[in-house]
């Protein structure tokens, strides 16, 4: 069976070149007589996995010794919590931006630690733009400022990022490195793998260094950052086969010519897809126009039934994943760093025949 | 290259036969035309996945409807700080069997929580034993019951398990599936997948699901038992390709005799090594007799200079994995599930070989 257009929100689509090497080396990596997943963590052939894929990530975002990177298991949700435990310190108040799901999630774990300020909030807008940069109400003193860039079931992101004096986390899970960003302007970045890196069962965090001091001694060991600081992601066992894709992702992307490459690609196919969406009404793109996502583009159609329809077919022509977020309904392509032009071609190419039968 | 014979303590070798067939499918799983990687965790393919590997545990482990099977990102790492957190309830104390460096983590992670007695201390042994299931010092009305069932690093394994009023929480990261034992004298067995069950990256956590109703509101949303339950290990998105393999090491258990088969053969490996090494006082075998484990074979020579000779001559000839763990030293042979028996005679005809030269 050929590959199929898979669209899907994540886990997402892989780079074939990356899959093709995986399978591959999956028996024997790089002639050691096992497979990745047999190496010990503290072996020197996986010590060379990790250090690369580090180098590469920090080739590609530019980032200075003065952030630690670190490969974390538990996904983004897992930092949900992490966040507010090592930075949310008694007496203090975490803003946040209520930008959609995510963010709500965030929100959620931080409430159990302390206070929260929610300094703009996109709930009215039922979430279809994000904050301008000038937008935010931010708390005097706040212990950080926490935004989502890009949410994934609005298809909206963030076309700048708020100053704020104090430390700016940034959950990009579903954008990582697919634009440019100045890592020196945020404390922490990270997201969860499964949409842009690699498979899912990993969190990519970059943060500078100091912030991981403060962490009160109520905190277990296991949800401190300046443990996984200290054990340079190695005080457990980490997830060794994520970190091994996404040094494969990370070369791949090296080799595409790095991020600001992959942007003007990720911007061509977002405009191939959304002049699509505009170019009729039997289409009703979601997001509002200056915060569409390059990632998530999401839609309606004049009925559920419409949209049910489309679906099913879109399925059977071998693309996948259409179908919008159980919560919001619609439809949805996520065309991630890994969804090759050819796979937003077939689509638009199947909408266009779509439209002409049922519009 | 030829396979060679993997005797690490984890990341650690898993059958041929899962990796033949993970590698078979890896570009295209089941005719979906896309990598298992590449898969919706919210998919029918991947539900699919997800339902057999717990229905193959279940099987295997005889696991009543009272306990759920959880599949969680962290590994033990994680539940030991998870534990205390959602069980060590205010005004409590948790009895804790301090047995080893594993046992050592739960414990100070259950003291950032609360009160902690240790109801058993290997130290002075050198952890060279386990306590047999009358000489816990059990605390009345204890939170619960610690015990790690299998030392990694001493190679020591409980022949019996304490009884006790008390919820009884067991790590079996090390042994896990390796010998039958009755779930229902159990509230909870848990452990790292990455040394019996599949890749690291995952803990998997079998839990009586009253238990974890009583979790303190104070604790993040992430970190309670609840949440996955009802979740149904798919809360955030969890390690699907760990649970993949899972599922395809459960399917070649099952097809084994499943785990009294499994049991029969690791105790007729450990006794292949065991013989070898009590035959002359060329080696010195480090557990006392009576807790030795059948995973992990621990032993000493007469000096370092010989352990490193010995360790660097076997990895010359194939067998990898072989030194003790760097907190102890000495030899280390890990022989778990997926070690086959061809490896441990290679391993003894080593020895033997060495002796004559060295002896």
């Amino acid at each position: 069976m050929a590959r199929v257009h898979n669209f899907g929100a994540g886990p997402a689509a892989l780079p074939l070149p990356v899959l093709e090497k995986a399978q591959a080396e999956l028996l024997d990596f790089n002639g050691n007589g096992m497979s990745i997943m047999e190496m010990s963590h503290r072996s020197k052939g996986f010590d060379a996995i990790i250090k690369t894929a580090e180098a590469n990530i920090r080739k590609l975002m530019n980032i200075s010794d003065d952030y630690a990177v670190l490969f974390l298991q538990g996904g983004a949700s897992h930092q949900f919590a992490m966040i507010p435990q090592n930075l949310l310190l008694p007496g203090k108040t975490a803003d946040y931006a209520h930008t959609g799901e995510w963010a709500k999630k965030a929100i959620g774990e931080a409430k159990v630690v302390g206070k929260v300020n929610t300094v703009w909030n996109g709930e009215a807008d039922k979430f279809a733009r994000m904050p301008n940069p000038d937008e935010y109400k931010l708390t005097p003193g706040a212990a950080y400022l926490h935004i989502c860039t890009n949410e994934t079931i609005g298809g909206v992101r963030m076309k700048a990022f708020p100053k704020s004096s104090a430390p700016l986390l940034a959950d990009m899970s579903s954008e990582f490195m697919s634009r440019v960003v100045n890592v020196n302007d945020f404390a922490m970045i990270y997201g969860g793998a499964q949409k842009n890196l690699g498979p899912s069962g990993l969190a990519l965090v970059i943060m500078r260094r100091d912030l991981a001091n403060a962490c009160p001694e109520t905190v277990s060991k296991f949800m401190r950052y300046q443990t996984h600081i200290e054990g340079e992601s190695l005080y457990n066992t980490p997830n060794t086969w994520a970190i091994y894709i996404i040094k494969l992702v990370t070369d791949w992307l090296l080799g595409l010519g790095g991020i600001a490459a992959m942007e003007k690609l990720n911007e061509e196919k977002a405009a191939i897809l959304y002049s699509a969406l505009d170019s009729s009404s039997f289409w009703k793109p979601v997001a509002v126009k200056d915060y569409r996502s390059t990632m998530n583009i999401t839609w309606r159609m004049g009925s559920e039934a419409l949209e049910e329809k489309f679906t099913k077919e879109a399925t059977a022509a071998g693309m996948i994943g259409l179908k919008g977020h159980r919560s919001v309904g619609g439809l949805r392509a996520s065309i991630y760093n890994a969804c090759p032009r050819e796979s937003v071609k077939a689509l638009v190419s199947f909408m266009n025949d779509f439209e002409k039968k049922n519009g």
